[in-house]
């Protein structure tokens, strides 16, 4: 192993990456390493992965982006109301995935932008919107990832509601979440009754405007700083989360650091949380409290700010974004811009709440597959091997997929120990060479959004990319390699 | 396996016992199963174990006293002085482990007495502490235990001190534990400096009072019901925590739990909590959130309901307590009502905080091995891989030793189920002859207190109890069974 004699080294800038992937850059072992893909009868994706392993600049390419990624902090600076921090228009509806419209959204994301409509006072009810949105124009649809924003399963953000900032003091970006709404019937899983209208307005009301103070406060002069929550993840991580469906004690140590500050407000609150009371200081803490989910929209922007750290390098096959808008499911990669590769994305398999069954579920949805691109969620099973009984598996099944992950990923994350593998670093950086070279597919744990808009949740489970989104890459990142000498 | 034909049947009460310990009540199993002691050259405890082995009330004894064992639950029903719970006098300390006085007692247990006797105003300062503590007669000391209460460490609790009172709603038991302080310099390592009593002032003037209006509230008619410990403890085995030295995600669920009712208390409680401040609640909150170990004083007094209530089977060797006092290690049987078996408290060996080291630190002390007794702290840590970078050893050690008190242990609890063990119950109930037969000694995780008085915490690390007491119990239950036929 180790590199020939005379080759240019590899600036690894303080990243452990792989053997293989160092070795990747010396022609001579890509003809050792590779092996063909299972159905490529013309010989065109063997073409192009030579081509990408060719190409001089793919091993510190990719060494920077994941450096990048790693080295990406992520403090929780503000919550305010998304139309303020994103600029959004009255009107504009962002969502999860790769772009969509109307007319091919599936049932969950249709409730959820009918519930969006009534909640912002644009519609009169749930069927009035979807008139409105089927008139082509009459609103904007956009991905929330097109705007430095993620969002859980459907992953509607409209200007009303109120978003976290996250700020990255590293690499100086922005990124940005909706509130969670916990579990069962809520606009996120595609339900628009008027109980869930109705949660909206009080998060808008008194939840948003409590951790806006808090968060500032904590923020403030002499106070002890922004919430870290690449720490709290971190900390996560060795007390039985994965930070896409655990959230635990992510949530319970928020709670913790916003607690003083939340419990100051009544009283000593200015702005939007002046009026607040004792009273809804206690329902506020018991709303997050009772939502093991409540820091899952933490981890996405923490995430998000990871993977966008690494966009843009040149030559890198990274993938920066996966994505699912519940029909369509998106990568982007770093070497590839803004582009998205799309194909249909599939229906998890899993566990089902109550009567529900296979055929009430909805194919993938949301944003949240952020946290498998940076190295958490599915990719980190092993630090929460109590999450089968929420997706499925066993204990067995959740060890295998963090060590098969390792097998896809081009580095390991000191700051994201898993303390079951010896406190292995979590498997980070999805190579598209590596998923197409080994038929790999990125492991996904996911909620389940029910196929009929109105419905919300039916159950939580497991699933992959559609395959063909990793060829569709790896032809491009071939395109823009340059020719062989 | 399994019992001959017509033997009687042993009544599990819906105990998972295992195999060979049902097999063990068939004499003739008895030779089968049985590998002489390492150092027994005049047979007796063979012969002991022989006697022991032929009780033919031994395993529906063992199943009684691990079924009321597993069956017990843990309520946090109040909080209140400890005089006034437990009916101690002025002048009167409980402390940790067997009976103690001043002569033998060591270092960190008299700079806890030298500390609460100022704490108490019965003392100008530590030294005059110590000189009148020193005077036969001029104080009273009795164990915890004595007394249906637990302490870590010194374990030293006086009449004004706060105590956290649990019960069982199974079995009708009470058990009581003193608020953690947190670490470093803290009585109960054997500090007595002023901020160590200004702490325990802060403690009963606020904090107690406090937490007395949040637990009487949530217990009261029209809430949630009182804290469940129980159902923490299950839930922080799923998080990382042992309930020994790690405690973080009990001690945030705990937190979670009482919120409300702590931000409800200015303006609203009554009593000693009457005049308490928004500022008090922030700060009590701040102290507790910030004390990862302070869910472990409900830890040990659930594991004393635990063991409490599978006390006093005839015939039953079933350990129910397992404590030190700095100088002896002690245990007690079912089948022997409330005698100790003592032996020299053995050093912890493990990581040591900043500049401290081996000579440093005081032999083993505490009443926290009730976790252990009761299947969890040491027992558990698979549950709780991190724990290994607190208290020394490796992920694999963590996983092996949970494994081994299996060979040591009559059942295992379903309620408290390790995940990366494919949810396998913990090994619980630790059985007298199996120590003996196979040579395996419970291990305990504990902290290490300097041996000097005064000096505090210096470390954390791993300990056994001394061999001989196991011996010991089993020539006690041995003289306690019938004749042979």
């Amino acid at each position: 192993m180790g590199l020939l004699d005379g080759e240019p080294r590899v600036v690894t800038a303080g990243v452990s990456l792989f053997a293989d992937s160092l070795a990747d850059q010396a022609v001579d072992t890509v003809r050792v390493d590779w092996r063909p893909p299972a159905d490529d009868p013309d010989g065109r994706l063997a073409a192009a992965l030579a081509r990408v392993f060719a190409d001089p600049r793919r091993a510190e390419a990719d060494a920077t982006a994941v450096g990048r990624m790693l080295a990406a902090g992520a403090r929780l600076v503000d919550v305010r109301p998304a139309g303020e921090a994103l600029g959004l228009e009255r009107g504009t509806f962002l969502h999860a995935g790769p772009p969509i419209d109307w007319e091919r959204a599936s049932g969950p994301m249709r409730g959820a932008l009918q519930g969006a409509m009534v909640f912002e006072g644009l519609a009169s009810d749930p069927d009035d919107a979807a008139r409105q949105l089927a008139t082509p124009g009459a609103v904007r649809l956009e991905p929330c990832h097109h705007h430095a924003a993620v969002g859980p399963m459907a992953g509607v953000i409209s200007p009303s509601m109120w978003v976290f900032e996250l700020a990255d003091p590293v690499g100086g970006g922005r990124a940005w979440c909706s509130l969670n709404e916990g579990l069962g019937k809520v606009l996120r899983y595609g339900a628009y009754s008027p109980e869930v209208v109705e949660r909206l307005r009080w998060m808008s009301a008194v939840l948003g405007p409590l951790l806006q103070h808090a968060v500032r406060d904590a923020a403030g002069p002499g106070a002890g700083g922004p919430v870290d929550v690449k720490a709290i993840i971190a900390q996560m991580l060795q007390m039985g989360d994965e930070g896409h469906n655990r959230n635990r004690a992510g949530t319970l140590m928020l709670l913790r650091d916003l607690l003083p500050a939340l419990i100051d407000a009544p009283g000593n609150a200015t702005g939007a949380a002046a009026h607040l009371t004792q009273a809804d200081v206690a329902r506020a803490v018991r709303f997050v409290g009772g939502n093991d989910h409540f820091f899952l929209n933490l981890v996405m922007p923490a995430c998000k700010l990871m993977t966008d750290a690494a966009r843009d390098v040149p030559g890198s096959g990274v993938v920066v974004a996966m994505a699912r808008n519940g029909t369509d499911f998106g990568i982007q990669v770093s070497g590839t811009g803004d582009r998205w590769f799309i194909g249909p994305a599939n229906t998890p398999q899993g566990l089902y709440l109550g009567d529900y069954g296979p055929d009430d579920a909805n194919p993938d949805i949301g944003d949240s597959a952020i946290t498998e691109t940076a190295g958490i969620g599915g990719f980190s099973m092993a630090a929460a091997p109590a999450i089968v009984r929420f997706v499925g598996g066993d204990v067995a099944f959740a060890l295998a997929t963090t060590r098969r992950m390792y097998e896809i990923t081009r580095a390991e994350n000191p700051a994201f120990a898993i303390p079951v593998l010896e406190f292995r670093g979590a498997p980070t950086g999805i190579d598209v060479t590596a998923v197409v070279r080994t038929g790999i597919l990125p492991q996904i744990n996911t909620g389940m959004a029910g196929r009929v808009a109105g419905v919300g949740q039916v159950g939580a489970g497991l699933v992959t990319p559609p395959a063909e989104v990793f060829p569709a890459a790896l032809h491009a990142l071939a395109e823009l390699a340059p020719p062989p000498a």
